[in-house]
């Protein structure tokens, strides 16, 4: 058979899975998660030696450590995995829910219900992990799931997407409600993305390049898990001590996620005074700083920030810094060079708090908290599958009610048109 | 300039022309839109001299009556156009609406808000009504629109556009709000719906072909409003005095349209009774039948139908029939032949219409009720945009909700993450 003829395969056979998952009951699909989530622990050392020989693999193929490191699986990433498995079975299932429902005068009940999306097709780099999470968070919704994870990565992967099929299948899952893309040929990508009416949603999670291929191929929706570049703003009228907790949060908590601050924006009026502090202490933290003419007044050790340091996202102990003349300045600022993911501002008055909330056009924006909440644990929905940059469908977060859509049901007595 | 530099320049002008709808109020919003609507009235012999062009170059390209028709544009059509516009100022506006607001243990809120998408495409074919209708919807729900209009009428479009704009523009609309493409060059398509970064989304409104040329062109969202090749499931337990009525309406009360009834399915047990019934009703409203074997065991007049009938939305006075074991059968065709756009069942019991509705995987499922109200208007949610046949962000009637998306908006005390 041709790829296109596998591919094709594939996705008759993720429809006719999703069709049976669909009806699957919560009870249910909670005791497969359980044994899915029991078969990775059970298969430990087999896919500890899948993942050897991805590791011994990309050794020889030179990868850096930092993706090495990425790829490995200890027995503390398995348990993760698993654990991460399990936690889906306590999250509740949105699927079947009524959204609303109201009566029309010619007695028609129109119900909108939420219900699976179909078939997901996730393409992925490197960490072996995303196979289980979507894999997990895709079945929760009764969604089937056509993973293509990285080339590096696929001993781990298929090791990973075996144990779950045996674990689900012993369970009630449906045949093909995970399936894993065997080959390497990166024509499988466009094969995959191209399956109109059988894929419904492709999502790809990785870098740049990856999304921007995918979305150039692709004839199915797709949802976008773009980079972060955000922003702080703190105004004139900003509780400094509590700006400097924010910004040293977002900027160094965890500086390589996509939720990490990577520009400061700082009001003229406070600039000299709150610059020098932030300086002192993000420095003191090995941060690295680069300003523009006006900051650097301020803090002369600054490097100068250039053109393409506003567009950055730097994942890394380096923060651009701007001053701005008001809060329509940063918000200027934001909408034009940020990626549309996380901002926030720090101020005591409600003015500019609600300017910068109804003007910056981001998933989330924040009033005097750090830009590192945007995450669906730490929303409250629980696991999610990535961070959507999109506009269209989800927003933010990609949780659980995030891989639903809905449907109408309209029950009548008999009426017809006139 | 280029067409490319043309239609970045397009697209900056309509961001920029969104960061400004953001900020009307819905006061202000429905003075505008009342402008628009006196405006179309006021300009009506410029634009009937348009269209009167559009024609004249119609009939010497041999367009057929039928085009032609949906080509004119008559003192009637004007009015209805400027109502048309005038109704959405009584629509309730949807952004900025909470969708929903929580609070995390360590206290901050969290606010789901509805917010405008940003910019909107609009690629569209014949009727010169799209161009006001839909540049009415994103104009109250704050989305700057650029549109793109077929070429058959454009000397129309320019005018109802240039309406919209010089109406709008002296009650406070700003600037590249509503942008219409003047070039007829199909490259602009292209370069329209490859804007990314500055159009949110695409919606073709059209043909398959239409729809099809979009979709492989585009790297922006694009939600899809196909076919509608809809069903009416007759059951064993169906009130056969009901099914009648709704089958008629189905079929005959507008055949032309996406929500009418291309194939009725019969189950076996009652198909002797019910067909020879429902063969003589619509025979003699002049439809065209075109059944399976079984079927015209009870109907030898029937035409015999082939696989390609299954597939076909005719539009027409023409209905596909089959006979089925049970509603299991029904839904399994409908779930393989249809457009996942509307379809019915008749019946008297709860199983069989709970695994129907549960089941057949349509925008819209309807059980004892014609499908024919698949309708913003009908379903009460105002006018729409177009049907979406699409499972990503909206699907069936596409009215003002639909043409919004969310952000979120969090609320903190200083809040860091550990």
């Amino acid at each position: 058979m041709s790829l296109h003829d596998d591919m094709l395969k594939m996705g008759d056979q993720a429809v006719a899975a999703a069709r049976l998952l669909n009806q699957l009951s919560s009870r249910r699909k909670n005791a497969i998660l359980q044994a899915m989530s029991d078969e990775l622990e059970a298969r430990r050392e087999v896919i500890k030696a899948a993942n050897a020989l991805d590791m011994e693999a990309g050794r020889q193929a030179g990868l850096s450590d930092a993706l090495l490191d990425r790829l490995q699986l200890t027995d503390a990433r398995i348990d993760a995995m698993a654990k991460g498995v399990r936690d889906i079975v306590g999250l509740k299932d949105p699927v079947g829910i009524k959204i609303s429902r109201w009566i029309r005068p010619n007695g028609l009940v129109i119900q909108k219900v939420r219900v699976p999306i179909g078939v997901i097709a996730i393409i992925y780099e490197s960490r072996p992990n995303v196979t289980s999470d979507a894999a997990a968070l895709c079945f929760k919704t009764s969604n089937a799931v056509i993973l293509r994870g990285g080339s590096e990565a696929m001993h781990s992967n298929r090791a990973i997407a075996e144990a779950l099929q045996a674990g689900g299948e012993a369970k009630g899952l449906p045949p093909y409600s995970i399936q894993l893309i065997a080959t390497t040929d990166r024509e499988a990508v466009r094969e995959l993305v191209q399956l109109e009416g059988k894929v419904d949603l492709a999502i790809p999670r990785g870098g740049e390049g990856l999304i921007r291929t995918v979305t150039d191929m692709a004839r199915v929706p797709v949802i976008k898990h773009y980079k972060g570049n955000c922003h702080v703003y703190v105004d004139e009228s900003a509780n400094l001590e509590m700006a400097l907790k924010i910004v040293e949060n977002a900027k160094c908590q965890r500086p390589g996620v996509c939720n990490a601050m990577e520009t400061l924006l700082v009001h003229e009026k406070i600039a000299p005074i709150f610059l020098p502090a932030i300086a002192a202490k993000l420095t003191a933290k090995g941060v690295e700083l680069r300003g523009d003419e006006l900051s650097r007044q301020y803090v002369p050790s600054m490097k100068a920030a250039t053109e393409e340091d506003w567009y950055t996202e730097y994942l890394d102990l380096i923060l651009a810094v701007k001053v701005v003349s008001d809060t329509q300045a940063a918000i200027d600022h934001i909408n034009k060079y940020g990626s549309h993911h996380s901002d926030a501002i720090v101020a005591e008055l409600e003015a500019p708090q609600k300017l910068f909330s109804q003007q910056v056009d981001s998933a989330a924006v924040y009033v005097n908290a750090s830009t590192r909440f945007t995450d669906g644990a730490e929303f409250g929905m629980g696991a999610e599958i990535g961070i959507s940059t999109d506009k269209i469908h989800a927003r933010g977060p990609m949780a659980l009610e995030e891989l639903t859509t809905y449907k109408y049901v309209v029950l009548g007595t008999g009426q017809v048109r006139s």
